[in-house]
This record gives structure tokens, sequence and C-alpha cells, in this order.
């Protein structure tokens, strides 16, 4: 049980937070802080924090646990903002996609406080943002990455283990490097793709009448492309060399069914097609699979 | 109303059509044949059809409505098999996704009677296939395109959208030229992708790894990768030169991405990426939207 939740940063993903340690009965009180005045003020009517703070290093004053759950390229300007505030007993832990810069701009402005900080990365969101869509069932059921480094403080690392599980999600660890790879291939690059299709199609003359002819495989295969842009600029551009490699193993595999099409071999474009076919029917979400 | 559909094809999209028709009570017997006699024994004894036929010939024996619902790549086989019991006042539609192929077939196999057949596009699937997924409410509300040439008799056309509508269709129709470049961008090429994307992951020491901590962005983004690979080879295959343009277009638009990351010019990111975003979050399926 915590005293009182630091929450920087009242969007969805934030707002989501607070509810659920509400509700599980994980926190007392809830101070919270946004870049937008409105969005702070909102999150209040909402019931979701109890008290506005003007700052970010307000928001962290008195809190025995802090969420940073900003825009992952506003890590590092938070993490200077409140450091001067930060205890010794403060869980500090983050929401960011992207893990390798999170924890870079922890050592460069936390330094002797590092240990206080628990990287996280909950597998969850919705393809609409901001306060308004908060959902106390937001990280239910879902996965939780920890990606702690040798300075992370072990006691910290536990309770951070122990809020992500009471909030029902099932919590796993790995260093940032793996997650990094591991996330520019099954999420980073989904969206590029899906954002790079978007562009392709309404970049051309027929790109309205296309658009309007397309059914529930394009609904779904598309669905992420409506993700905030600032917040997938930011990610991209975190992750630009795992998110680039990966993409360059797509189009290796792209081109390798092209020029399976293109010469017309009918039985190795199956086989290719079969392979990928297999490997999406046998995938469960969470679940490992054997190959 | 028609006294007899005899369908070829006993798969997802030919049951549920029977289906379909019955329930509406369009048709009174349904004579069904698929290459796997298994196929066509379930079909009657789940009551999809009437009577089991040998042969194609024989299932179109008496029809005054045939439905060819086989793979694009068995369809001019399929028109071989039948047109010597072809009759001047039988109705002949299929549901190929491809459709300047299927035409084209149509031409050098049915010749005299090639009015008769009007070529048809419902944009309706599952990614489960076969018999025992048969849906009577698959094609409701669906957009179905019917593809007509020159030689397509104005009445057999008539019939055929009113076939369609009665079924709860929204009927349109366009050549089909126009119909293979708009699939190849919105539905062809989605697909292409997607396969090609689980290639890329699961081909990856790690990739298994990978796919353990995907999420549901990934679970929408690859649903259509689990699709049937001899369905998509001919799909592929038979409107390769469509995909192949796409799939260049797609790249384009892709590296346009890839080299904004690279060289860390966030500012024309954003603006690319919402760019996509904005014409998703505008797009609603089978309505057309104002750029």
């Amino acid at each position: 049980m915590f005293e009182q939740l630091g929450l920087i940063g009242c969007g969805l993903m934030g707002s989501s937070f607070a509810l659920a340690m509400k509700r599980a009965g994980l926190v007392k009180r809830v101070v919270g802080y946004s870049k937008s005045p409105t969005t702070t003020e909102r999150a209040r009517q909402l019931g979701i924090i109890d008290v506005e703070a003007p700052s970010a290093l307000l928001a962290v004053s008195g809190a025995d646990i802090v969420l940073i759950a900003v825009p992952v390229a506003s890590t590092e300007a938070t993490f200077k903002a409140i450091k001067h505030l930060v205890r010794p007993d403060m869980l500090i832990m983050d929401v960011g996609s992207t893990k390798h810069d999170v924890v870079d701009a922890a050592r460069r402005t936390l330094r002797e406080h590092m240990g206080l900080f628990v990287p996280c990365h909950p597998i969850a969101g919705k393809e609409v943002a901001g306060v308004d869509n908060a959902d106390v069932d937001l990280f239910s059921g879902r996965q939780v990455i920890l990606t702690p480094v040798e300075a992370t403080n072990a006691a910290h690392l536990q309770n951070a283990v122990n809020v992500w599980t009471a909030l029902g999600c099932k919590v796993s660890q790995m260093t940032p490097e793996q997650h990094d790879a591991a996330f520019a291939s099954v999420s980073h690059l989904p969206h590029l793709l899906a954002f790079a299709l978007m562009n392709a199609i309404s970049g051309q003359q027929q790109g309205e009448n296309f658009l309007s002819l397309a059914g529930p495989g394009f609904r779904d295969f598309t669905r992420i492309a409506a993700g905030d842009p600032k917040i997938w600029r930011d990610i991209m551009l975190a992750n630009a060399q795992e998110l680039l490699a990966q993409s360059k193993l797509f189009q290796h595999s792209l081109q390798a069914l092209e020029q399976l099409i293109s010469s017309g071999n009918a039985a190795e474009l199956e086989s290719q097609l079969e392979r990928a076919s297999m490997t999406r029917a046998n995938w469960r979400m969470g679940v490992k699979t054997s190959p």
C-alpha cells in the first residue's frame, strides 16, 4: 500500500494506471500533473487524480510512488524536473515503449538515484488517446516488461513487480536492449508498415476510390495506423537503429515473395505463404509457442 | 425466385451463399459439387446443399443459377467442365477476388455463352475456411463488386444485382481492370505484407521470443496472415502485375519514412505519420470520404 502516487502525464496510460491503483486499493492519494493544465483539471474532475500539481516537481513532492507517463522523448526532461525532490524510498516507474533511451536518460539525470527507477513497459494501449479514454481495465491481463539494469535497487524492483502483479499483469524481465529489439520487430515495425501503407494508398490519384472499397481485412490491418503521430514519431526516433534493422529484414522477406510472384513460382510461393500462415495460426497472445 | 442453384465449390464462400439464398427464399433446391467428395457430403449433411453432384457438369445440369466458388486459378477448368450444359437462361456468377483473369478465362472457354457470366466479388471472408465455417450472414451488409464487360447480357447483369441486393449486399460496378488495381492496393498488398512480416520475424533466431511478447496491435495487424495459402497464392499470381506495382509504391512510401527516421527529421516524420493517421481515422468501411 502506497500513501501517495505522483502521476506525471495524465493521458491514457497514466490516467488508466491511477484508476487501476485506486480500484486495487494500492494507493491513498494521487497527485497529478500534465503539461496541459486542462488535462490535469479534467483528470481531477473525473476523479482520476485527487490533487492537481502545478509542475512535475510538485507532483513528486511527498510521493512514495511515481509514474512517469509521458512521450518517451520527454522522459529526460521529466527526470530533470523532478530530481531535486527524489527521496531514497521513492519507487519511480515509467511506461515508455522504448527502454534503452529511457534508461540512458535516467543514468544521465538521476545519477546516484538511478537505483530508484524501474523501467517498465506495459503492453497495453488503445487507438484513442487522452484522459477521457482512461480505462481502469487497460492493464488487466496484459504483459508488463521490466528492464532493470545493474544499478536498479533490488527492493524497488520487487515493489514494481508486486504493483503490476496486483493490477492483474503478467510481469517479465529482460535487458533494455533485448526489449528494444523485440518491440522493434513485433510493435514498432508493424506500426511503421501500417503508416507507410496508408500514405502509399492515399498518395495515389485513385486512392480515395480504393479506400472506399476496402473491407474488414484492411480495417484490422490498418487499425494501428490511427495511432498518435507524436507518440510514434518519438518511439521510431528513440528506437531508430533496431527499427531500421527490422525494416530491412522485412523488406528482404517481402522481396523474396515478390520474386516468387513475378517468376510465377507457385509451389515455392505457396510454401512461403504456408509458413507465414502456420506461424500466425499457431500464435497466441502472451504465450510462447514451440517452433 | 430460382428453381435450382448449381453450386460448384462448397467451401466457406459457396456454402455461405447457398445458406443465404435459402434463407432469403430465393432458391428451391441446391445441387452442389466440391472437388473433395467428403466436403460435398458434409455440405449435404449440414443441409447446405440438397443433392450431391458427382461432377461440376452435373451440378450445373438443370440449374437456372450457378455459383462458381473455387480458387481463382481453378475457374478456367471449371468453365471448361460445365460449358456443355450451359443454357441461355442460366445466370452464372463467381466470387473470385481477382477479376481480369476470371473474365479472360470466361472469354476463352464460354465463348458464345460469355454473356451469361456476371463476374462478382463479394468483399467478405473469414480467416477460417471450409464448409464447417459456413455463415448465413457472411454477405449481409457487405459490398459486392460486379465487373461486367461489353459481352455481358444486360438482363443477367440485372438479375445478379437483384440477387446480391436481396442478400443484403451493397452492389457496385466497375471494370475488371479497375477492380484489380483497387484490390491489389487495399486487399492483396496488405495480405502480402502480413505474410512477409510473419516470415521476417519467425526467420530470426529470436523470432519465437519476439512473438511471445506481441500484443493486441500485432494481433490485429497480422490476422490476415492466417489466410489460406492456396487461395492467396492464386490471387497473388492472378493479379501479379497490379500487386507488384502496388508493392513498389508501398516500398517507396516505407523508404521515405525510413529516410526521415535515419536522418532524425522529427518534424517531417511527424507530418508524414499525421497524414497516415488522419487518413485512417477518417476512413469508414464502405464509405467514400472526402480527401
